[in-house]
């Protein structure tokens, strides 16, 4: 079973070495995953960032499910390109799983990134553009499609030291994944 | 034809005003615009999120089209539920369309919001991760769906005034859609 690995690891210093990791961890729990620094591009090619997205989308297609990894980037949600990923993936009716190493609540999110200040019983930014307040972890629609598409979003109970190195919240996805996409044999 | 109307527009303090406005320029083209607020809920109700999230994932299959509005919010990239949704009319074949009223390209984004500096001809932000920097508005997944799902990433020349207020991206959007839509008319 192929389990396509979507996360903004790519862009980190070790990325290749984040992969290699997950790949390790995917092989204890019989599945097979899928890492898109796996995909061999010449750097200097015309048209590399279109090659990428070819290449993505087709191990997506590739994959039975996607663990995508939700921890925020760069603002209070995931990273956008993953996020993209996994509403892909659910749109194709793939198996959805998703971790935050971060375990903060939205309104938390923002808050920590600029004011937030609630008016007759609404959250608001500093923008004043409307916080969502549902206790979820980000936006309702990724928390939701992981609910309905896969299961909910795998969270620590308190962010581990280093929020890109730590995958035991991604061990826990591949376990999942392996318990829905294995039936015939117990998850290790 | 049902375009389905997706952006953090319904985040606004005039959220519902901008929907009647984008329905009004659909109409305008031929097309029906569903906007994610015409859903009608008990603000009481349990469970609140997901009957909006089952909601909108019905009138996302229920449309032709997206059209989605991706200006930066809260960070360099467009809004996390906005590109979820993005990601699952792909999945599902549906013809994508997105705008963004800030037309800067990803690094100047990233840099706008906080250092980003050039080691060994790679873009890093404060964190040491890495930018991505192919010319491109946002994530290459993002740019490169619409390219291959429908039409290229409408931004205007200069940022307009106001990037929540300004529509006319988004009803180049709805004339491109509609032009790919109802091929046994012109578009108006």
């Amino acid at each position: 079973m192929l389990i396509y690995l979507a996360g903004p690891d790519v862009f980190l210093p070790d990325a290749a070495e984040i992969g290699r990791r997950k790949q390790a961890i995917c092989a204890r729990h019989g599945m097979t995953g899928l890492y898109p620094l796996d995909n061999a591009f010449d750097a200097a090619a015309p048209q590399l960032s279109l090659s990428i997205f070819r290449s993505n989308e087709a191990m997506m297609l590739k994959a039975q499910a996607i663990v995508a990894n939700l921890t925020p980037f760069r603002g209070p949600s995931a990273d956008a390109g993953t996020v993209y990923e996994l509403g892909f993936m659910a749109g194709h009716g793939k198996l959805c799983l998703g971790y935050s190493n971060d375990p903060l609540p939205y309104p938390k999110r923002v808050a920590a990134r600029g004011a937030v200040s609630a008016r007759d019983g609404v959250l608001r930014d500093a923008h004043g553009h409307v916080v969502e307040d549902f206790g979820l972890a980000d936006n309702l629609m990724i928390a939701h499609a992981l609910d309905l598409h896969g299961c909910a979003l795998v969270t620590p109970q308190h962010a581990p030291d280093d929020l890109w190195q730590d995958l035991a919240a991604f061990e826990d996805c591949v376990r999942l994944a392996a318990a829905r996409l294995l039936p015939t044999q117990a998850s290790r």
